[in-house]
């Protein structure tokens, strides 16, 4: 099955652009009538035939679409600390994708490294792994943003914050939300956040995470929350 | 907190190799009296401090000794077959030691790309995520073995396999095992497992699993099967 993702997609036909046209003609040797499927991004997934070969302009006839392809049953907002290593952060994005996300929003914390991201190339990233795990709806990555701005937005659904401060109580995951909802979950630096930002994370109403005794990496915490949330919405 | 990986230590007293009294010394900056830790790999974890400082052999004196430090309550054996991307299996170890995983086979099947692996550096990076996430037991990697060969040994405990194939019924893991026991899972190439490797292993006694609906490359199948067999046994 070869995917392309198609976002801008309108009518029963479609132009790939050149850089995929190419792709499609000299590395997938494409041809009139070959069959290609195209996701949106949005939940539409699309099935279309080669109607021009132009290895810099391929047009595609849609033959079919359907609508909310493999439409997720909760949504997961999962806002995380980039890691120093961006291979770590990629990699996160990479799996969660697989695994399923709805929204990622790097957040800098007192504690980061990391202070700059760059947006495009992260979700270039997702877009590759959407198109590899055949998803329709295409994860949403926000810009950077500071964690006390980010604190400051507006979040209707279940709030949690995973830190590993020895302070106050945490509970398993299953144990604070219930399934199909909307989540939100802080993931902090590899220094953690500090206390004052758990804090203020609580009084925002946060409930305090745990995933067990291990101790686990930004990016292997926030996948492991990504596959909780998605193994208690099954 | 400053870990050392020393299967080999036997007494109260322990030497760090040359490299490991570099780092310790060099990099670390770590003088005479200063505490470090070091596991065994066995389930032991030792406070240690040190009584000589020399770059090229640091000198340690057992404070204290915990056995079965952290013991699981569970054994997690994954055959997985070695992804064409070493990058790949290699990520996997990692998360799969900070998350908790007891063995570790590569199989070489029908349809493996890759058929060769180097035990030597895939043992490093285990070692490397043992030290980062303070486990006193070191994963066990097994050297690579064909698929047939690999399902002639015997092993008692629950057997599942992952494939993709549409073939036969497929049930979650949590509907085939139950917690606290032994476990061997078996991870398929980038182009699955062959119909006659899955009826294979379905004649030996291994059950089909499912991971749910994404298509999930090998590694992230992998890891997938290692959240969820940790999580069924917290």
């Amino acid at each position: 099955m070869h995917i392309f993702y198609t976002p801008d997609i309108t009518q029963n036909t479609y132009t790939l652009n050149e850089e995929e046209s190419k792709h499609c003609v000299r590395v997938l040797r494409l041809t009139v009538g070959s069959i290609v499927n195209l996701v949106d991004g949005n939940g539409g997934f699309y099935t279309a035939e080669i109607t021009s070969d132009n290895p810099k302009k391929v047009t595609l006839a849609i033959l079919k679409v359907e609508t909310e392809f493999h439409k997720r049953n909760h949504y997961l907002h999962i806002a995380v600390a980039p890691t120093k290593n961006i291979d770590r952060l990629e990699w996160f994005l990479e799996k969660a994708t697989e695994l399923g996300i709805d929204e990622i929003t790097p957040i800098i914390t007192d504690r980061s490294e990391r202070r700059v991201v760059k947006e495009d190339r992260l979700n270039k990233v997702i877009t590759s792994a959407v198109k590899q795990s055949i998803k329709a709806y295409h994860p949403k990555l926000n810009d950077a943003i500071s964690f006390d701005a980010f604190l400051k937005e507006p979040f209707e659904g279940e709030k949690l914050i995973a830190h590993c401060i020895d302070q106050g109580e945490k509970q398993f995951i299953s144990k604070l939300v219930s399934p199909y909802q909307k989540y939100l979950i802080l993931i902090g630096p590899e220094g953690d956040f500090t206390p004052e930002e758990v804090n203020l994370a609580l009084n925002k109403g946060f409930k305090a995470l745990t995933l067990g005794d291990n101790r686990l990496r930004t990016e292997t915490a926030a996948l492991a929350v990504c596959f909780e949330i998605n193994y208690l919405n099954r």
